[in-house]
């Protein structure tokens, strides 16, 4: 499908789900970007839900998004059970303003639900020129160190930093392999790699069901599972977000709205050295990429670049949507 | 030895290599707690190093430490060739201050050297009630993902956060292996475990030397790799540090000072929801411990706690000091 046509399509379809035309718009281009982007698992095959969660009342489609000032470079987000897509977007964009006017914004968001990719709110603090973290909590996902049962999300750190070229974005899950694309293995009935996760017994799995059901091993064993329980501290606790496992799964649990967490800190890079950062940062990426390079690779990418290779591929191809998830769309698209 | 006997020893050490009495105290004590908390790699095994560095010049035994205010939240200080514990000790407080007045503090240094652990720094602000960030970088040591020759550092993430009792101190590097216990594989002729370094021709090695002149490997792959990155960018070019492979190694080359770079950033943790931060915080751990345990475990530790246990564990204990550091410790000791 046309990009273009998709976006109509899309905002027609929260639209139909009661979201402002405002609020529609934010929606449909974070939709599209991660289907753009390659990251089909917080794409279309979320749409879904997100109806199903605002039909259940689980997603407030009017929310009254209450934005506390703490101080010039601080702030507070009080979500009112919005779609994470818009109270992220609102925050970092207070990130972005608080720290161009003070050197170093904190934007800490409760009540909030899945915002998609975290890289698309990084990418924007650093298209202002601006170093940047975002952190958000999620459903239970990962065991922590020592135990057999899943309790932290797969909470993502989100790192970007302006390099004068294409943003330098760290993004990646604290699990060996994203949620997202096991939802999505899950959901068209592919398999997964061998070691990344384990069923409900703890054994070792490569379905993606008993995937969900079991837990994901995490990066570097206690590593992983210590960074992990930072972002929950981080982005749960510290903002009055849910945490501790009580994110609720948007996929399976209708229990109530997810209460979700998201924390945004801005910093602007040239406050010790001026514009030096960035030619220095040009000249730290000119020597990573001169490396003699390891065997079957013949270049050295930093964090985004592959991202950004993909959107520009992408974004002039129509977007390949699954015979499953357009047939979603479709029904959707005609409710009243 | 004692711990008082050590520390008094010690001291005299750096008073021989011309600290100030000030600057001796403060390395005598980072030295002894790293023992304490079980790091030796970060302890005496470093002392001789220091002293060497000091001798050639290469350590300013009298730095004259510049710290620049960029607001009430921002200080950037010039270490002037300091020895990493004094100037890093300068920095935590000036970060503590800033965040006591303004809720955020950002400090960045320039011009430092190695500072031991930095659970010592993340520790002093925690016990003041804040959260803290702390990144350092380090002498090349693990090649960027895509590469076969290390260039960043093994650069830890080190994040920490009040908890009412024990601080929750997260503190690891982005290898497998932290290069401290490698280093101090190779002093004692120990082996390192299999699959967490490479020797200079890319094959996994045992050999802690083979390790040293080879690579160590990231956790989780091309993240390990992104967040080594990450901490290249905050510690290293933002701060004006050195960065992409130029903080020289402190036992290897003597060819000029190491100018690393650390970041600190502090956070008072109780400016979104008030002291319900601590309860949270309480009721989070109390969650993750009561979870059923993995196979093999008693129980669940959060990050900190095993080394607040064997700090009080070794607190009231004599120092063990292999024959070779003991030996090397009298050498410095006579020195005038």
């Amino acid at each position: 499908m046309k990009k273009d046509l998709l976006k109509i399509k899309l905002k027609k379809i929260f639209k139909n789900h009661k979201l402002s035309k405002k609020h529609s718009e934010i929606c449909s281009n974070y939709i599209v970007n991660a289907e753009l982007f390659g990251a089909s698992g917080h794409g279309l095959a979320r749409l879904k839900m997100y109806c199903d969660r605002i039909n259940k009342k689980l997603i407030n489609p009017k929310p009254k998004i209450k934005i506390k000032k703490i101080s010039s470079s601080i702030s507070h987000i009080d979500a009112d059970n919005s779609i994470g897509f818009v109270s992220a977007d609102i925050a970092i964009k207070k990130a972005i303003e608080n720290a161009q006017k003070t050197g170093i914004g904190l934007v800490g968001v409760k009540k909030s639900g899945h915002y998609g990719l975290s890289s698309f709110y990084a990418e924007q603090a650093v298209k202002k020129n601006l170093i940047v973290f975002c952190f958000t909590n999620a459903p239970p996902a990962l065991a922590p160190y020592g135990s057999r049962k899943s309790l932290f999300g797969t909470n993502p750190i989100c790192f970007g930093a302006p390099t004068g070229k294409t943003p330098f974005i760290f993004d990646a899950s604290t699990t060996i392999m994203n949620r997202g694309k096991i939802r999505r293995a899950s959901k068209l009935g592919l398999k997964i790699p061998y070691g990344v996760a384990l069923n409900k017994n703890g054994k070792i799995t490569t379905n993606a069901k008993e995937a969900l059901k079991g837990t994901q091993l995490p990066i570097g064993g206690f590593k992983g599972s210590g960074l992990a329980w930072m972002v929950d501290i981080l982005s749960g606790i510290f903002t009055g977000g849910s945490h501790s496992g009580k994110t609720k799964d948007p996929f399976d649990d209708f229990s109530g709205p997810q209460n979700m967490g998201h924390l945004f800190i801005t910093i602007n890079p040239k406050i010790f050295i001026g514009s030096k950062f960035i030619s220095e940062m040009k000249k730290n990426i000119q020597i990573v990429k001169r490396l003699p390079k390891a065997k079957g690779f013949n270049e050295i990418l930093y964090p985004g670049e592959r991202k950004s290779k993909t959107f520009k591929k992408n974004n002039n191809k129509d977007i390949k949507i699954a015979p499953k998830i357009l047939k979603e769309m479709e029904q959707l698209y005609a409710v009243k």
